[in-house]
């Protein structure tokens, strides 16, 4: 639309467009909205709509992806959750353990984080285990603890939702909902995710495309929730010197591409707490607008894969690398 | 438990683990009941069970996975829906769409493939799809659709369910529920379909090790349902002259450590229907149970991927050769 | 060219070619002759050359490669070398040690390897080893002993040659010069056994595509040796249960595109000796045209990796296997 | 041997070694001389060795590669070449375009080059080609070019060495030979190559393990030549984003193990030169001893591969973020 269309012209080109037998999603940009055809297969003949009072152009999106794409968002998307905005510039630091273990040991490692700069306390409450038979995690109760954090501390809190049934708390307990690498396909849960209001953090399926990871974003934006983080944490390859290789050229694959944020987690990647100062530099080097960072006050005796958290000095060393770097950035 | 165990014995024996803190799953074989602990961390002092009546012997079992395994089920599992039989030595062949289009499109291809010689009919009514913009299947309406199809041809019916939603119909519809290759660590779904009473078709992730696809087997075991096909379609390489690297290699691996049929989908790993026929006879050559196979009365006409969906009169081909090839077996 | 081209006629098209700054190269079929143009960087102007007599018409080969491809020579190439036949519907099997140890280990297997069956005895003289202090091979005895294999047994040699100074003992000695997947790409090795007057068996390197694999065969047939055999032995994937996961649809991809060719290679893929069973079946049925098996009078003593090599009486069932499955395909 | 161990002791030692049937190689550290023993399978009894004069310890090592492990080298190896150094921790910049293609082109590129920084000039003589039909490089013309480019310039030279045969010349030009991804397992150019005085950049196979990459640097070493260079340069995965997926945890995982210096490509792995400064600022922060950069002057028209071609401006600018990063790290 032009600059200066109207609600009434947007709202009459989105009816047209349902007339046609489509869906029109409007998309307020800082100078002028856009719209978006969603449910066409192949080209729409937009010949009408180029009629209409206060459109100025049409553009064909030749991806699938439309609303992720920075074709129709020119410029970046900050997602601003309280006083911490993603995007801005600022690498926001995600921190905390794996999983809850207990109240003490959640606020313990909270404060640690806290102290040393990071803005966000992650730990899983819900957590999708390869077996059954592992810990699943303390569930609503480890919400409740993260709740607390929260209360405590005024980190924001980030952590994962696995199916419709704690979705709910989830949504009620977290400031952002993560879904994990497992779940980047499950796309009943993207279009509920899509249906909450908080933003979401959205982990690279570990065989996943770029592609695919953003068509997995498109799932979750097309059912109106357009607060997506993406967060890269490292692909299944050959390469058996890291758990997981990370793929740091999914940062300037996704800016050129999409006007999304992403994030990089490089603990789940390196499954080697050594790696994981090293990995963060050069993803904050290479673009990243944040890290998520695994981190407990007893690694050794870490519930769920302490082997990759960073003890708290290593913790504060990551955060002092981070600041110089960032003065470079 | 020893071959004259009784369910006394049996009962006592679950109850004294139990008491252990843990849980005990009876597993009836042939000649005499195992019984798995779950719930453990490491391993089991055994000695006060060993002292019990009835008690054979105390089997550690080093893999995490135990219900799906070969050590605590040394018979191959065989799997008796209706009139069919897989794993019994006889190659099913489950034959179908993808999508059910529509009822005439499902009839006219279900009276095609039994003519053959297939005894499942597959068709997708919920399809997980890459684009939120993709057809996404007719939903219930397509699985009456495929309920008429059984009831018209007497054809088993196997179609996917995605979510804890649609698995309710799916089980009421279908003979086999099919997980697909993105829900294999859907662990929620995995679980949910673990409380069915209906034999399920577990694909493997296009990114899954053995040992994980037997752990998401070893979660729908672990709910109570011991009816798992498994479902080799092809993984996820470099190589790119297939869609998907089929691994026939999975075969041997499964049968070495598990007692579960595994069937064989070489239309979605090849992606091209050529490659289809070879695959099929590589695949049952190797020892598969059965295939699962995509035909279309008009592969150019077909919605979701008719690129590898074979015409009918190479199904009849394949068919042909299959039969033969039995003979070798 | 025409069925009824004169030599003349196709020395005049190769002069014409020449003077427009290209090679040609003529490719005599059953029924007719091609001449490939070589060297040419984009399309050619055939104006000239369809005005030329015997000339029926020009076709041009998108694909980069031209010798290999089934555009040039539409039937299948038999590989004929003393009374075996390659590539004739009679899988040829080629079975013996890792390495050549000793005289009487060579003899030994050879004489196994004959009386069930197979038409060529392996066995590595020189070989590529990852580490600079593994065994690396007997060397020029080795050859030696092959030799005397050969005398003693009647059975043909096929041994690996890794470089251009063994490549001339190695031709000398063996009936199929071996090229390994490592030595895939190594264009100068290539371009020295295109020079040689024997057969060349072109393993897959273990990260090469179809495309790569072709082009390399095509550098041997660019210099003018024609019989080339490949050999699929399995592509480095994420997937751990075998070493290299075989991949079976390399076959009919191969059969496709190229006249070559061939046989398939389960021992080095499985890293498992009870998978070469299934996996040479499996291979049969596909539709490979011979198999590469490595067997050891006494794995458990093998110099290289006896982890892979059958028993003697592992290798009787495969044959019998094999013989079996021959009829019903 | 003991701080104060003479020449003596040393040769001692090693005929001590080479009477046990071994062999033995001094390698000099700052502070004390280690001697590695090569040619043992499995462990050596040490006794005898430890009651000669000058010796302090017998330290196994456990992985198989000794010459390139920080266990026997503590110290991270600094390699000297004129007044460069590489690993001493001022980040190398070697540049310049894929081949060399004439004598105004490189001599253009060079001085472009040279007055943004770099230090080493990059350019093919003999170029390794998927295709026999591709251009193969100007061979030693090409390298009497690079001559005149280090006597005008006063550039250092690296180049590539395919085989034996332009090894001579390659050494004879150059001021590093650069061994590339496809003849990282040719272990007779290896071997070859570590009889040269140059020393050698080694690029990682596209699908080799951080431990096989080091066994071809141990080849090299172990032949007495000890100035190797890694260069990771991407992996052969399933993403297609870039044309390989580039392994920033190569840097941490080689400085784990091994004292050698590595430096990145980040041209190959992207294959597109958007991505090329944003690849190589991590590659710096990750802790890259130095970058190998594509710059052509005018990349639309560059033989061989002119889309990853950094244009002059972009290079300009990649030295000044590089220069920048560097105080920040």
């Amino acid at each position: 639309m032009k600059n200066d269309a109207t609600e009434e012209q947007v709202n009459a080109v989105i009816k047209e467009i349902e007339r046609m037998g489509f869906r029109g999603v409007p998309m307020p940009g800082a100078l002028r909205t856009a719209i978006c055809i969603i449910g066409n297969k192949g080209s729409v003949d937009a010949t009408q709509l180029l009629a209409m009072e206060g459109v100025k152009e049409a553009i064909p999106v030749t991806k699938s992806y439309k609303l992720v794409s920075r074709e129709t968002h020119l410029e970046s998307s900050l997602i601003t959750i309280g006083d911490v905005t993603i995007g801005a510039g600022e690498p926001v630091i995600m921190a905390g353990p794996c999983a809850v273990e207990s109240e003490e040991q959640a606020l313990t490692i909270a404060s640690i984080v806290k102290k040393y700069g990071a803005k966000v306390f992650r730990g899983g409450a819900f957590k999708p285990r390869t077996s059954p038979y592992a810990f699943q995690g303390l569930g609503e109760k480890g919400l409740k603890i993260l709740d607390k954090v929260r209360r405590e501390t005024g980190l924001l809190i980030v952590t994962e939702a696995t199916d419709s049934e704690n979705l709910v708390p989830v949504e009620k307990y977290a400031d952002i909902i993560q879904i994990g690498a497992r779940n980047m396909q499950n796309y009943s849960l993207l279009r509920l995710t899509g249906q909450t209001k908080k933003p979401v953090l959205l982990k690279r399926g570990f065989a996943a495309t770029i592609d695919e990871w953003l068509m997995a974003a498109e799932y979750i934006m097309s059912e109106g929730n357009s607060r997506v983080i993406l967060c890269e944490r490292g692909i299944r390859t050959f390469s058996d010197n890291t758990r997981n290789t990370l793929d740091l050229s999914a940062i300037p694959s996704i800016k050129a591409v999409s006007h999304l944020p992403i994030i990089v987690d490089p603990s789940h990647a390196a499954g080697k707490r050594d790696f994981v100062i090293p990995l963060s530099r050069g993803a904050i080097a290479v673009g990243a607008d944040g890290l998520l960072v695994e981190v407990h006050h007893d690694p050794a005796h870490a519930l769920s894969d302490g082997m990759q958290s960073l003890y708290p000095q290593q913790f504060e060393q990551l955060m002092q690398e981070i600041s110089r770097l960032k003065q470079y950035l």
